[in-house]
């Protein structure tokens, strides 16, 4: 053993340990891991002893930055079908909202998620997973929100946790049952809001895989009420609240989530000022998605610069789904979220990173480099950080650390 | 020997072999090659005998879909430096142009080139043509224009004709040093565009490595009238003729590039209806760059419906370079293609394919799937193409194919 107990020790490394808005940078770092936890984080110059006396394996990363391992805090990766000939349609100038309508959408979705096998369910999300997990993800939430009935919906809960033996990352399932009405309660609206929140938040419960519930707030979803009984319901049965707020229209998701005291209200496009406010005085997060906003041609941005001003915590996410962000790849988010809604590259990366592990509850666990803290570290081959959001290419991902082991990216095999 | 004389054939296949508005497309097909060169291309059931009979080599592709090599026509791979800090200069509201008038943007890259050995010239470009090569890329434009000097543009065009030892594909060097005027001529513009013509433009055709010539007809670079003076010096020498037109303002550029007998007007995102009808009286090929659109936050949008309407050709291309394009992911381009531009998804393969060919002036050679032409295969993981231009992930690419023989995309170790 050495003098420190330290099992492994990285250096020659600059850190971006996202404790501070400028992502508390330690330029000429070191940073020591003991089992799952990160035990030392600070200069190398600052070490107590040689490095080799201090660690049993002393890797030297010739300069490279090392971050958290990313949080992916909101997908949809788990479902089945493709939405290929649904792309075409609104290339051709039919809106989102008008494709739901007509049963297309999350409906197509929801038809094709039935009929789909657990294996098949989860090769496709796997596969999904490995290409996130190539970007340094070392956690997902994964929702559920394409069963609609309570035997799908635990099946994707079943089916996200799973996740966790194919990628090397946590899995944070959601449960969406109210992410759209299902055809079989088209008229019987308030039925669907009872089951899911008579039955399927406690079978969810009982099953106990989600982490959190959610659901989707908009016109051409759950009203406002609809919403805040199945958010109530998930948050008294022990999960944290989510939201989709706002992303359409405005219809007071972002008072919603706060009144309800949800952890994130995500989307934002439209939210009112009133709606900022109330979520700053609540500490909800803001969860931005600009590969929907982008995919879907939205003519409206969240109000960053508001969200800055009242204080609100920003995160960072893929959306990650088949229809309004069918991607994958980390580093067209950090880019839009850059090019598209104004978001600087320390705004990005500390959303992908810090911001969303509080939006999934695990602020104390991950999100940044401090002794205590679960030792899931992602490698950079870069000379600055913000090359992450500026070039849209391959994965510059050096090498990823889960629990404070190395692993290898991608497909567990 | 097999009964046909052909060396390989792919069967269960399916085929867009780009001979039509609609691709091409041939369910159930198959392909052979002769030496370098496509020896056959239709239905599998057409085949005049049994696979095995016909092939020394038969590759069975489990209903996945082919396609031509993929062909990026505008590239400014070859370069030194980093960008990374102008990129934050625009997110903090500096627009393009004026940072190119205050020293940066080309001309940052321009001092770096200048200070760069060839190894570092060909390992970043290298680095990025493999990126290319992993989205089925076979055939890279790559332009010279950040030296700006006759010793430097000459040594930018041996590094991209050098770059075909690095990766599986053919390089087609273009000759920009109209890109930029450099600081030495600041005052004598005269005498600079009278170096390219006199100079620069004879040494590269006896260098031999260039087969096009180009300039950057902006208020930012060179006028009309300069751009022509380049052109007809490079056309003379027996150069093909490519101009960036219209991209920050209506410049003249689609006139320009018809009345010199270019090959392509580039970007043309403020191209006049008399640039549209002059381009296709003409027969000068669209070649549009969304990826420079995106990330400039352009407000415009080349005329993609007059252009179609006019019969003009529309080829699509990265334009990857270290500034208003950092983008060497093919998916991401021909999404925002179709996303930001609205190119339909056949438009948007049609443009990396035939009508690139037709931009290079190697129709006649590739780009279609068609007996005689050059045996560069892409084979794609996908149920439908239009996967490619949904979906923004990991490249889908399964198996490359160059000049009739399977080689491994990315860098040649």
């Amino acid at each position: 053993m050495s003098e420190s107990g330290w099992e492994r020790l990285w250096t020659d490394v600059h850190l971006a340990t996202m404790t501070d808005p400028s992502m508390g940078i330690v330029p000429g770092g070191a940073i020591a891991a003991s089992g799952d936890r990160i035990a030392w984080v600070g200069r190398a110059a600052d070490l107590p002893a040689e490095p080799e006396r201090l660690a049993g394996d002393v890797i030297r990363c010739g300069g490279a930055w090392l971050t958290p391992g990313l949080i992916d805090c909101h997908t949809h990766i788990v479902y089945g079908g493709d939405r290929t000939r649904e792309f075409r349609r609104r290339l051709r100038g039919e809106s989102y909202a008008d494709i739901a309508r007509a049963g297309g959408g999350i409906m197509s979705t929801v038809r094709a998620t039935r009929g789909a096998s657990n294996e098949e369910l989860t090769a496709g999300a796997a596969a999904r997973a490995a290409e996130l997990s190539a970007w340094g993800v070392t956690t997902i939430e994964v929702k559920s929100g394409y069963g609609l009935d309570p035997e799908t919906e635990l099946r994707m809960l079943e089916v996200a946790a799973g996740l966790a033996r194919h990628v090397p990352a946590d899995i944070s399932p959601t449960l969406l049952a109210a992410h759209a009405v299902p055809p079989e309660y088209a008229h019987r609206r308030r039925d669907y809001v009872r089951l899911i929140v008579d039955e399927i938040v406690p079978a969810a419960r009982e099953q106990g895989h989600a982490t959190a519930v959610d659901a989707f707030c908009e016109d051409i979803a759950f009203t406002p009420e609809e919403s805040r009984a199945v958010l109530e319901a998930g948050i008294a049965a022990g999960l944290g609240g989510r939201l989709h707020a706002d992303q359409l229209s405005d219809f007071g998701g972002g008072a919603l989530a706060a009144s309800v005291g949800a952890r994130s209200a995500d989307h934002l496009e439209h939210v009112s000022p009133e709606g900022v406010r109330a979520m700053a005085g609540a500490e909800v997060c803001a969860v931005l998605l600009p590969g929907a906003a982008y995919t879907l041609g939205a003519d409206r941005r969240p109000p960053v610069a508001s969200l800055r001003r009242a204080g609100v915590t920003m995160a960072l996410a893929s959306d990650a789904n088949p229809g309004s962000s069918p991607i994958t790849h980390v580093g067209v988010i950090l880019n839009l979220a850059c090019i598209l809604f104004g978001l600087s590259p320390e705004e990005a990366l500390l959303g992908f990173t810090a911001a969303a592990a509080r939006v999934l509850g695990l602020e104390r666990d991950r999100g940044t480099l401090e002794p205590g803290k679960r030792a899931d570290l992602a490698l950079w081959n870069v000379a600055d950080l913000a090359e992450l959001c500026c070039r849209v290419g391959a994965s510059p991902l050096k090498a990823l650390v889960k629990n404070g082991d190395p692993v290898r990216p991608g497909l567990i095999m």
